[in-house]
């Protein structure tokens, strides 16, 4: 793989940080933004495999949040200002922590087996003149690289950042490993939507080993628990826990914050109480959650006594976001006014917060609406109408026309036709 | 870790090779044999983390079958004759597949953290006058190595030999990727036998994420199970799958040999196939096995259409022995009878070859007898019985008071019984 020619490159600015970067193609009068759904992006073929030193200014906002999530992050650091790029690339993730997180002294180490791409990222870091004290590039396999520093303390991270192509997994034990044991964060890209969300079935129990539902309204956030709970499994048989920060599920990717919880005994609650399957009733179309070691016994649907009940699992069924922590990264936004795509990245970090707390799955209020043949009304007039009615309630973050709320289905369902009868 | 003081090392041969290790203690009267449970050697406090580099002559027979394995496997290496003794220790296993596994020209890299360790390893390897070219030592975490010989086909193993202290599941990952795609052979030892046998039921959940079964006679096979299991989710994971050639377990160790077969297609075969629960029931004691997408819907016994069914899994209900390879590392034992252990391993490996081809599970002649408050024939009457009532048969070599046999529990009960009044 050769580096990409240099007339192709082209000199980009994101949040602090200038590049030089093979830009992915826009063909046609397609605008290439965060809801590019993942078939229109293979479809075209990129990003593919043999281009790997690429920008994609379609993540802009992801990586916005990476930034935000450190910068929030840096007060629990404790000395420790050590940071991984793990997939590097041409440095964009490292890169903007240096110039944008707010940690003193921070170090970032870049990782990409491809020469190309490390000789592209160490471009990029001399047009950003950041001092060579700050940063070091390893032409190296990240799973080798992680594990040799998960050895010792010292040499582990505070903040370790994956952002492969496709699949995560692989890598995963490698960086719970080469996680600091005390408030170490994990950064998490996972691209393979097609694996994730099962339209790939076989690859889906294969590579999650779960069981997939993909013809549900909520079936995004079902895609992201498949990944944490991926992330969880692999945790607790190294005696370690997660606990997820932050969640996002988007048409080309589901991002993950967490932090390593180095404790067995959360690790034994969480595998009983956080692990399981969302279970889909055939006949109602409200859905459930059981635990993990609860599913042979489980039978009906707690709303409607139905026995027709498919589940998806195991798969993560506990907190999906940190109130504090989304609240934590939208205080600090004032500092970072300049950031492109910045009005859908707050829009979404207020939504993350508003979530946190709430029962597994969502309610689709267009989807509910149509099925009682009824218009929609907004937002949030249904979620001032669950109020009045003694649900708690807020709008979801990972399906933009979807409420998370403590009220069933059915409950949903009589508020919508009450409010059109009004 | 220091080495262990010089005055405690003592000369030592086994197979071809002479070497010097701390010998682990034998208190009292006791032999430290191969059946010496694990718990023994627990209470006596030995092996232990803090003593590294040490010789456990009860693992002799262990070895034998290792070397021989080896051997036996020589045809289909293919020109690669890299060997990897990954958790190296003294060097004991790597030496001896240099010594006996007659593989021209084999190269062995002796791979352990701990530098005491590679010290030994290398005055063993002076005292057995290998040859420079023979071999190599490598101070590393196993995986950071593993994953770095992973990336190139060229560099990758005919042979890597996992012999953690406990529970080798976190190099699995490692060291399917650094087996040679085509017929790359791992061997494998487990002795974290409490937590897969469900002693320590919590971390069972964790480590090998399955639901344990104790107190059932076919125990010691269902615990094979779980680590053949463990490792084939690791491998489809990886889009390939294992063949288990040779498994034991015994009081102290679980052993397997197997081949990587990188097979997508194979591993969604045995996905649906070799992964799966053992059941049994409480009512007639008989057991039998769902396969791992059919849990939810198995509900009786089919013996005895009782609803009270336990199961353990999800683990290996496929093959544990192949008859072929178990036949050659017979047919070539001609060779190794200078070996301590010679009796042992033969018979291990002659119940082996004739485990293979039966159903998961195992039918203990006493334990059925004395239900029946009768007293068991020999084992050879037992199974002549059964061929003549028209059931396959042959003595368990996991179990020695066991057979493999396609007969339900109540048919041996019934043989037993026309054997009493006979």
């Amino acid at each position: 793989m050769d580096m990409t020619p240099d007339d192709k490159l082209q000199l980009v600015t994101e949040g602090k940080a200038r590049f030089r970067a093979f830009l992915l193609p826009v063909t046609g009068d397609e605008h290439a933004g965060e809801d590019t759904p993942l078939d229109k992006w293979e479809q075209r073929g990129v990003p593919t495999r043999s281009m790997p030193v690429f920008y994609n200014p379609a993540m802009v906002v992801n990586r916005n949040i990476s930034v935000l999530g450190v910068h929030a992050w840096k007060d629990n650091t404790r000395g420790s200002t050590k940071i991984c790029d793990a997939m590097c690339g041409a440095g964009i993730r490292g890169i903007r922590y240096l110039l944008e997180s707010g940690i003193d002294d921070a170090h970032v180490d870049f990782v990409d087996l491809n020469p190309a791409a490390i000789r592209s990222c160490e471009e990029n870091i001399a047009l950003n003149q950041i001092p060579p004290t700050a940063w070091k590039t390893h032409v190296q396999d990240a799973n080798a690289f992680l594990y040799g520093r998960a050895v010792h303390e010292e040499d582990r991270y505070a903040v370790i950042d994956l952002d492969p192509f496709g699949n995560p997994m692989p890598y995963v034990d490698g960086a719970l490993k080469a996680l600091r044991r005390e408030r170490g964060l994990l950064h998490l890209n996972a691209t393979d939507l097609a694996v994730i969300t099962g339209v790939h079935r076989l690859a889906t129990l294969r590579k999650y080993q779960v069981t997939p539902m993909r013809d549900v309204p909520h079936h995004a956030e079902i895609s992201a628990r498949v990944v944490i709970g991926a992330i969880f499994k692999r945790a607790m048989a190294q005696d370690i826990t997660i606990k997820p920060l932050f969640t996002l599920a988007r048409h080309h990717f589901i991002k993950i914050i967490a932090e390593r919880v180095s404790s067995i005994d959360q690790a034994n609650v969480d595998r009983q109480n956080a692990l399981g399957y969302m279970m889909q009733c055939r006949a109602c179309k409200d859905h459930h959650v059981v635990r993990v070691d609860e599913l042979r016994a489980s039978s009906e649907c707690p709303a409607c006594k139905s026995t027709h009940v498919d589940h998806a699992g195991p798969l993560w069924i506990g907190e999906l976001q940190d109130a504090g922590f989304c609240k934590a990264m939208l205080a600090s936004f004032k500092d970072f006014r300049y950031m492109r795509g910045k009005q859908e990245t707050a829009k979404i970090l207020g939504l993350a917060a508003g979530a946190a707390g709430f029962p597994a799955g969502s309610h689709d209020v267009h989807e509910i609406a149509a099925s009682l043949t009824l218009s929609p009304p907004s937002m949030e007039i249904i979620v001032d109408d669950l109020h009045r009615a003694g649900f708690l309630a807020a709008r979801d973050v990972i399906n933009p026309t979807a409420i998370k709320t403590t009220a069933r289905r059915v409950d949903v369902g009589n508020i919508l036709r009450a409010r059109h009868h009004a």
